[in-house]
């Protein structure tokens, strides 16, 4: 308890905005942090990513009966949609699970409503400030988890409520920041005092030890989740996911201002030669529209985005996401138990 | 002596350079492999880095009487002026040291003789592949470590003799790939059978101990290092590394495929609105000529490339390079050894 009110008192000092000099206290009492298991009443603190058109009821429960934190992205689907989504997890699933709201989607309002009724038991946010639904949502017990990718933004999210930052490098699939994982968990772990998620290139068991150690209490994994058993999405989407190399996937709309991480295909070369003449963003959009759709539903890995983190060089098999968790975290614990022979031969440094 | 033997027998598999399946018996000899303060003969598993224009005798005996393998940097010098930081380090260390060769500087083919003859410890590389001057190197003595970026490179660097691989994530400084260190290091210690030293994204304890969980066996820091008392680049320079926040940095250079983070200021403004309008390759390099210098020599923070890592962000004091060193590890450790801490409230996962 004295130390809950050590992290709250040194918080209005690092919420300046300005640099921060490291509170040793603060630090130390960061180690004894919940962790987002504990928050979200789940076994693992692993939460799977919220991807428009892919995170249906299927995968939600899919990953919530194997002890993650399940999503169904809202995507820009309305609240009656969503609704239906929910509903359908809960025939599947009695554990906790979530729902990623864009705050672009223009039903938003009526989502957000709709979700304070339903009392899910997570909402993450992407695109923005979630600022004026969160006491709606935490009124109705609701844990508010946006996702940020700059140190700014996680300090005025924390101060305005929110429960867990979910921190996404821009290692990650889909929509993107420029910090990568590695720059922005520590920077994040140090400006607020509330849990960070670590998201983008986490696959494996090595991932999410290297997230707790720059300072997360968390995962969001999303590429290695596309290729579960219980994902929906076409084949050829999953096949070419098992397929990629290191360097498969490339950022589309960078010039755009709005970049998003897609693998190497002919629609991401013909939109990144129109980038470089210039195309203007609206027009841009007009070229997107629809690109996500055609890869998950149609399987048209050709002309589709087929949205990808860089970590699915990693990802090599199609498995349940019970079992896919399940290695995570295995791993993850033996990485911990073997510390000693990682350093050296079992020098202390 | 088997454990290495199985290191090498699986090694050709994982040079086939398609889809690795992950080979347990593999994973298991790694986690004794030395990490590199053993194979450079350094107290600690950090190297400095090959910073050009920067990276002179000052900086690399310093860091190198601080434990770790100090570098000069040959940037696009000729052998002479490389011979010449040699000889003045030698005056001011007993210890190991290496040098960076950028593979495009003219000079290149005399500065490897000339290390040839020095017989440096360590040569590191840039900017392609090294293996015409291998053999050379290795009959010398001489440790050969290319940095690179992507899986393929490091696997053929492997199977050519390199020593190590260092594995450059793209939220480093200066000239950059595209795949962050999160993604790329664990991707390449599967693919070889020599250590891997992780760069970029790393400036204190935290970002080691995430760099071993993802299987290096050693760091390289250069942001950290450009604020140490002994870099002699201008003030201005180090103050605004001192002052920078965690999106001050951008990648110029991107259009042209030769990408190079900065911190933002005019210059990068303008190249990038060219950029924007398609200024052609040869156009853009004229432009860049001399900013570097700018930035490091004259202080032109304004018109100069100040180049610099995401991780400026948590660059916070000026301090002797040891003293950098020192607490980096020391932090590295104390995190290990609470790592139980880390996970929850000491709860096994």
């Amino acid at each position: 308890m004295a130390d809950d009110l050590t992290i709250q008192g040194s918080l209005s000092y690092n919420c300046l905005g300005i640099k921060r000099k490291i509170n040793d206290r603060k630090r130390e009492c960061k180690h004894i942090m919940k962790d987002v298991s504990e928050l979200f009443g789940v076994r693992y603190p692993i939460i799977q990513g919220g991807m428009a058109w892919i995170a249906n009821y299927h995968l939600a429960s899919a990953v919530s009966n194997g002890g993650g934190l399940g999503l169904i992205a809202a995507g820009s689907a309305d609240a009656a949609f969503v609704k239906g989504q929910i509903e359908k997890t809960r025939e599947l699933t009695d554990k906790p699970f979530g729902v990623n709201v864009m705050l672009m989607n223009p039903h938003v309002d009526e989502i957000m409503r709709m979700l304070a009724e339903e009392k899910v038991a997570v909402v993450t946010t992407g695109a923005g400030n979630p600022g004026k639904y969160m006491s709606m949502l935490k009124d109705a017990g609701i844990r508010v988890c946006p996702v940020v990718a700059s140190v700014a933004l996680a300090i005025r999210l924390a101060r305005g409520g929110a429960d867990a930052i979910i921190a996404e490098g821009t290692e990650a699939g889909g929509h993107i920041g420029e910090l990568t994982t590695m720059a922005l968990i520590p920077q994040i772990a140090d400006a607020v005092g509330i849990p960070v998620v670590a998201a983008g290139g986490i696959a494996d068991g090595r991932g999410i030890a290297a997230a707790y150690m720059l300072g997360a209490k968390g995962v969001q994994v999303g590429t290695a989740f596309l290729v579960a058993e219980e994902c929906q999405i076409a084949q050829a989407y999953k096949d070419m996911i098992l397929k990629a190399r290191d360097t498969d996937t490339v950022a589309t709309g960078r010039s755009t201002g709005h970049p998003v991480r897609v693998l190497k295909n002919r629609m991401s070369k013909d939109v990144l030669s129109l980038e470089k003449q210039g195309i203007d963003p609206e027009e841009f959009e007009n070229r997107m529209a629809g690109t996500l759709r055609a890869a998950v539903v149609d399987g048209d890995v050709v002309n589709g985005s087929v949205m990808s983190g860089q970590i699915a060089g990693m990802v090599k098999r199609e498995e349940t996401a019970a079992k896919i968790i399940e290695k995570m975290f295995r791993e993850a614990n033996d990485i911990y138990e073997n510390r000693h022979t990682l350093f050296g031969a079992g020098r202390a440094i």
